[in-house]
C-alpha cells in the first residue's frame, strides 16, 4: 500500500471546506491542514472538527490566535509537509500563490476563478485526466463549465455531438452570502455573448463547437442550463439517455418523481444525507429531454458549491501520478463521496 | 369621418384594464363599458375614472351594487351597444363566452389563454392583420408568443430567418398577486419541450421553424428570452439591427445606457411616464446581440402585462374592417400609445 497523498487546502471558503472534507473521505489521501485568513465561525468549525488550521498570511496569524483558534502555524509551515495544495482562495488571489507553491516544491490545483493561462491546463476528470498526469499544476474549471463539459463529453464520446448552444441561468449569489452580489425580483443578462463558459469548456476540450449565453436569476441555489444540440445524425431518445447514463457524475431526475425545480434537488440532497446537502452530480431531467431528428434539447441543474469537488479530488491524483487511469480515480472518488447515477430509483452508489 | 368603433371589455384584470385605457386613447374608438364579476378596488378604480361598469354575471350584479359600485347593467345590456368585445376573462373562461357574443352579433377578440381552435385565427398585427380583416373573432396570442413572433417576423421579412431556438425565462407571477403561483429562491423548468410558445407562434406564422424551452424564474416582473438563430446566410450585425429597427414595437435598449436587467426597463417605463409603467415594445439589447457567420444570438425582455395591448387594439380594427391596412392600424395605435423605437436615444415616438 502506497503512502497517502498529503494534501493542504488553502482557502477554506465555499469550495475549500468541501474539498477538505472530500480529501478526508478518500482512503489514499490525508488532509494535513487548511489555511485561511479569517477568524470567524467558518474556520472555527474546521478547528472544531479537528482539522489542523494554518494562517495564510503573517498578518492573519495573530488575529486568528487572538480569536482563540488553535493555529498550528503559517502557510509556509503547512506547505513544507504536503505533496499537493488545493488553492481555493478567492478568484484572482490564487494566481499570486503559484510561485510560493513552486518554491516549496508542492503541486497545486487551482479553481475556475483563475485564468487558464495560470497553469496552462484546465481540468475535468472524464475529459482530460490523462493530460494532467504528473503535471506541476492544473485548474479545475468552474461549476457551469464542469457541468457543460460533462454533458457534452457524454455526447461526444458516442459520436453524437455536432454543435451545442446553451443558455445558463445562474444563481444570484451563494446561499450563505448576505452582503453583496445578490439580486431580487429581476433577472440580469450577461453583457457579452458568448458568456465565458463556452470558451472555458474549449480550454478543456478544444474541438467542442459550443456557444453559451448566461443570465443571473433571482435565486441563490443552483444553476439551470438549457441546451440545444445539433447531433451528427438523427437519433432516438433512448440512445441519448444511454450516452448520459454512461457518463460518471450525471444523474437523472424526473418530474414524475417530484423533482420539479432546482430547489427539489436541494431538498433531495438533504434527504439523502449528503454533507451540506451537496450535489456532486449534474442533475438532468430525463423526462424533459427531447430528441427531434438530429436535434436534442435538455435541461439540468448544477450545485455550484459542490459539483467541482470530485474533480478537485481527481486532479490531486492526476498531478501526483498515483493513479494512472482517470476512470479508476473517478471510481475511487465517487465511491468515497457516494456519487450516484440516479437519486431516487436506485438506493446504491452508481459505480 | 366614420363613426367610432364601439368597444366593450369583458374582464377588467391585468389585460382588460390596460386594453380599456388603450381603447380610450384611440381617436377612432369609444369604450362603451367594462364588465367584470369583482367588486373590489380594481373595478372601483374603473368606476372612479368614469368608465361605465357592468356585471358579467347575474349573481355578480347585486354584489357589485351592494359594494357601492355604480353598476349600469349586465353584460347582456353592454353587448347590445357595442361592435366588438375584447374578452379578457381568465384563461379558459373566455371560451364559454363566444356563443353569447355571437348571439348579440358582436365581434370578439380573445386572449392567449384560450386555444387557437376557439376562433380559428391567432393574431399578431404585423404578421397577419390582413387575414383577420372582417372576421367574426380572433385571438391575440400570449405575451411570450407575441414577442417571439415580432422578433422572428423581423428576420423573416428580410429573408434572414432559417431556424429559431429559444429559451424563455418567465416571470413567476404578476407583481400585484399575493395568493398563488409565485415562487421564491428557485427556478422551475417547464415539463415539456417544446414549451407551448413555439407551436403557438406557428399558429400565427405557420412556416416558422421555431422551438421554445421555458422555465419560471423567481421574479415577478417581465420575461427574458434568449434566442439562437440560424440565418439563411452569413450576415453582419448592422444588417440584423436594421431588420429589427424596421419592425414596429421592437425597441433597442443598451447596457451602456444603464439598462442592465429586466427591472431597469420597469423603472425606465415609469420614468417615461407610461401608464402603469407599461412597456408595449419588445426591449432588445442592441449591445448584447451577436452575429457569428450565419448564427445570430440575442436577448430581450417582455412586459407580460402590456405587450399584447397594442395587438388587441389592432385586432379590434381588423375585425371591424374599418382600417384595411395593418401598417396604418399599427401606426394609429402606436401614435396613440406613444410606442417608441428607442427608449433612451430618441425623445419622440417611433413612427
Amino acid at each position: 500500500m502506497q503512502d497517502k497523498i498529503k494534501v493542504a487546502v488553502n482557502g477554506y471558503g465555499v469550495i475549500g471546506k468541501r474539498v477538505a472534507d472530500a480529501v478526508r473521505a478518500q482512503e489514499d489521501m490525508a488532509l494535513v491542514g487548511v489555511s485561511d485568513v479569517i477568524a470567524d465561525y467558518r474556520i472555527a468549525a474546521a478547528a472544531g472538527k479537528g482539522i489542523p488550521v494554518y494562517a495564510s498570511t503573517e498578518q492573519a496569524l495573530p488575529v486568528m490566535a487572538d480569536a482563540g483558534l488553535p493555529v498550528v502555524g503559517g502557510l509556509h509551515d503547512l506547505l513544507e509537509n504536503v505533496d499537493v495544495v488545493v488553492d481555493c482562495t478567492p478568484a484572482q488571489v490564487g494566481a499570486g500563490n503559484l510561485e510560493l507553491y513552486r518554491a516549496h516544491g508542492v503541486k497545486s490545483v487551482f479553481q475556475g476563478g483563475e485564468k487558464h493561462d495560470l497553469t496552462g491546463h484546465s481540468f475535468v476528470a472524464h475529459a482530460n485526466y490523462a493530460t494532467a498526469l504528473g503535471r506541476d499544476s492544473t485548474r479545475v474549471v468552474s461549476c457551469n463549465t464542469t457541468a457543460t463539459v460533462r454533458a457534452l463529453t457524454a455526447l461526444k464520446d458516442v459520436g453524437l455531438l455536432s454543435k451545442a448552444r446553451g443558455v445558463l441561468i445562474r444563481r444570484a449569489t451563494d446561499p450563505w452570502e448576505s452582503d453583496h452580489s445578490g439580486i431580487m425580483n429581476t433577472i440580469v443578462p450577461e453583457g457579452r455573448i458568448p458568456s465565458h463558459q463556452g470558451p472555458d469548456a474549449q480550454s478543456v476540450v478544444p474541438d467542442l463547437d459550443v456557444v453559451t449565453m448566461a443570465a443571473k436569476g433571482a435565486h441563490t441555489q443552483n444553476h439551470l442550463h438549457y441546451w440545444t444540440i445539433e447531433l451528427t445524425r438523427p437519433a432516438e431518445k433512448q440512445e441519448v439517455l444511454e450516452a448520459f447514463r454512461a457518463m460518471p457524475r450525471i444523474a437523472f431526475v424526473r418530474r414524475s418523481d417530484g423533482v420539479v425545480a432546482v430547489n427539489s434537488t436541494v431538498e433531495l440532497m438533504e434527504d439523502l444525507g449528503r454533507p451540506r446537502g451537496d450535489m456532486y452530480e449534474v442533475a438532468l431531467w430525463e423526462d424533459i429531454l427531447t430528441v427531434d431528428g438530429n436535434e436534442l434539447y435538455y435541461t439540468y441543474t448544477v450545485d455550484n458549491q459542490a459539483i467541482v469537488v470530485p474533480e478537485n479530488i481527481d486532479a490531486i491524483r492526476a498531478l501526483t501520478g498515483t493513479v494512472d487511469d482517470g476512470g479508476e480515480s473517478i471510481r475511487r472518488t465517487d465511491r468515497a463521496l457516494g456519487v450516484r447515477q440516479d437519486f431516487v430509483r436506485s438506493s446504491v452508489a452508481a459505480r
